[in-house]
């Protein structure tokens, strides 16, 4: 019996990690030991025993932006115009999502997450103490954040600063660790400076992240730059966002000072290459100068309506390849760093206390099939990682030292997969007879 | 017991095709009828029958400009400047390269393309004679050239001559109709005037393709004009390469009058968005200049060296983000587009027969697997198949009538796999005694 999603003690025997074989000895949701032939000394204290055959260890990866639930309307809509999409499509079928949407679409997403290798994510969006149910029933780590969008409104404002005191005590009323709250100011063009301000003053008082958009689009920046004078992180620092609790989501049109703001606030840059390129925006994030700024770069899918899958072992490729691209610089993002940012750095940004295979750290790893086709020949398996394989080669995932997935089986996924179609299937409906109330 | 490989009559039932469920007959390697409840007609005449259980049904995808062999080079070194890259890694590494090593890569290049979905692929590299080998075992289909090179000396030329001549006689020997042959002029800064005219010629007056790469980076696009006065296209076109049986690879820097010249001969215009960014091109192929001036754009992976896989699904996603992105125009090459150029066009330019699902059409078929993750939701099968799914979403390749993969099964996988990587160790062994022998 694989002992799904408990902490359990486990030993993994003949992993490859840094090329070489080596065991893991995993307990109380933590790495323990690392090291060739510990199997010996830790034989029996494990409850559990995974033979790896080589299989590729790694960090458990951390997609830092999301909006989970919209995996219902994966796609729903595509290869259109950015307003026309938004205001056409997208926001009207949002309008009929529910609480059970929203738990059956966080459902799906945690599925595919964890079968492509994520064991935590940056989720922004609504109905999130319905997200949170989906969240625990997987297993995973999140951080989740209510879309805080006032309009430049006070009466907005008010609602959203109560949505977010609310999910912020229903987290904390679960008392799981895995789960932990942001404030999720939507963007500078949809949150009053006032909204702001209580996003960051509330998130630093209770040592809680803050998860937002920033320069997305080349106009975000002229109309931030025509209505006040400033950047866009000029604008959300004056503000008191750029926090080393925040994640910015995006940054494709920073600029060189604002790269040094954030590398000065240790403010993480959420990089989303897939949905950038889909939505046409024109601009890859400047990769180098954040990272020689000192900003932590980690990665991120977006919602699936403007990716369209939460695969990070796709995102580090099309990420290197982007940077690649827009640089004419081969050298530049190498699969060792796509890696990186994949995993550490995300899990830094979230304090998930994972991210690195030494002990001490979270008990939140990956095994990558070593007899996968994307694997041969063997010669260097970060490469083939990054640049051959999709996520599917991923075999386990193990999250605070529970199992969420072993061989590629995850228990109940045909009935999340037939809750979440039902979901998306009623959803579409209610949004189709509105069309024929309309017309 | 399923009839692998060789030609059977089958009767597939329940397969969505344009939204709808459809039956399928096939027989004599062709598409015989295609429609709602065809199974009561057809159900006595089939051999086997396969349920497709809503499973996808789309054409075998086709990829236009492989080097096969060079998957056993996969990982081998990666984000490098390109000529190093090239004169420190990649041509140290091939000129070690012998027959059975380029039948072991093409072999792990024909299981993955399988594995993902491909029938057919245009293949150009050296001991082609033994490319047709483990094309012919894997049940592909293939158009083989040997990489012309004359690097404009008169004895190179006799001898690339007479290699291609020998494998043309080899491959007609072989009277396997899934089996084809071009000249295969490898670019014009590596072949002479004389050469590209001989491959031309021999090309014509034997009812053959042509593969060559085409305007792939900027320094060969200025080399041109200043040593020749004219376009690479231009040049390419003088000495009549430009046909309608030509696959042009790459093709990222052609402009406008080139894009003309190329719809005018109906070239196959061959595009290879990985392998562009990952080398660090810097421009992406002009899709819809080549598709207004009538050009057929198909797809393709190039090697695995410079991508690092062979997967037309992960292909057809990057090709069409890279034109959104590029353009600013996210309406650019549609989901249904980006299946098209990677299965019809590709198979009008390699004439394989197949490429469409009707009647008369070659029975080279796929069925891509409803209940995989990324079908969830089902609210667009093609949309969720160029930008969710990866090729480890396909369940079952026919090609000419001949199963191939069966509800992801192909056999004799593991032992391909170890004679892929035992060749693989032994051919980078073979290098570093020669390293070792020089210092």
């Amino acid at each position: 019996m694989i002992p799904y999603n408990k902490r359990t003690s486990i030993l993994i025997k003949g992993a490859t990690h840094n090329c070489r074989k080596t065991d893991i000895f995993i307990d109380d949701g933590k790495i323990q030991a690392v090291g060739e032939g510990i199997r010996s000394e830790f034989k029996s204290s494990a409850d559990f025993e995974i033979d790896a055959g080589g299989d590729v260890l790694l960090p458990g990866l951390v997609n830092t932006h999301t909006h989970a639930a919209m995996s219902l309307l994966r796609g729903y809509a595509d290869d259109m115009i950015l307003f026309e999409w938004l205001s056409q499509k997208i926001w009207p079928l949002e309008a009929h999502l529910n609480g059970d949407d929203v738990y059956w679409g966080t459902r799906l997403a945690c599925l595919e997450m964890i079968k492509s290798g994520t064991v935590a994510f940056n989720d922004m969006y609504f109905f999130m103490d319905r997200a949170a149910d989906a969240v625990e029933e997987a297993g995973m780590r999140a951080c989740l954040s209510h879309g805080f969008i006032d309009l430049f409104t006070e009466e907005k404002r008010e609602a959203e600063i109560k949505a977010t005191i609310n999910l912020h005590n229903h987290i904390k009323s679960r008392n799981n660790p895995k789960l932990t709250f942001a404030t999720g100011p939507h963007a500078l063009y949809t949150v009053s400076p006032e909204g702001l301000t209580w996003c960051a003053e509330y998130a630093t008082e209770n040592d809680a992240g803050i998860h937002i958009h920033l320069s997305e689009t080349q106009q975000e920046v002229d109309d931030c730059v025509k209505n006040n004078g400033i950047t866009p992180a000029a604008h959300l620092d004056k503000y008191g966002i750029l926090t080393e609790r925040t994640v910015a989501a995006h940054c494709c049109y920073l600029d060189d000072s604002e790269c040094e703001l954030l590398g000065k606030r240790k403010t993480a840059a959420s990089h989303n290459p897939a949905s950038n390129m889909k939505l046409a925006g024109g601009r890859a994030i400047p990769y180098s100068a954040l990272k020689n700024a000192g900003a932590p770069v980690c990665l991120g899918t977006d919602g699936c309506a403007s990716n369209n899958n939460l695969d990070l072992f796709e995102e580090m490729k099309i990420a290197a390849l982007l940077q690649k691209f827009t640089t004419g610089d081969p050298t530049i993002l190498p699969a060792a760093e796509a890696i990186d940012i994949a995993s550490r750095t995300g899990a830094e940004a979230l304090r998930t206390g994972g991210g690195t295979i030494a002990p001490g750290f979270a008990a939140d790893i990956i095994l990558v099939d070593r007899n996968a086709i994307c694997q041969a020949p063997f010669h260097n398996p970060i490469s083939n990682i990054v640049y051959a394989c999709g996520g599917n080669a991923v075999r386990s995932v193990i999250c605070d030292g529970a199992i969420l997935m072993h061989d590629r089986e995850i228990p109940g996924e045909d009935a999340i997969l037939a809750g979440a179609e039902a979901a998306a299937t009623s959803l579409v409906a209610r949004r189709e007879e509105e069309i024929r109330n309309q017309s």
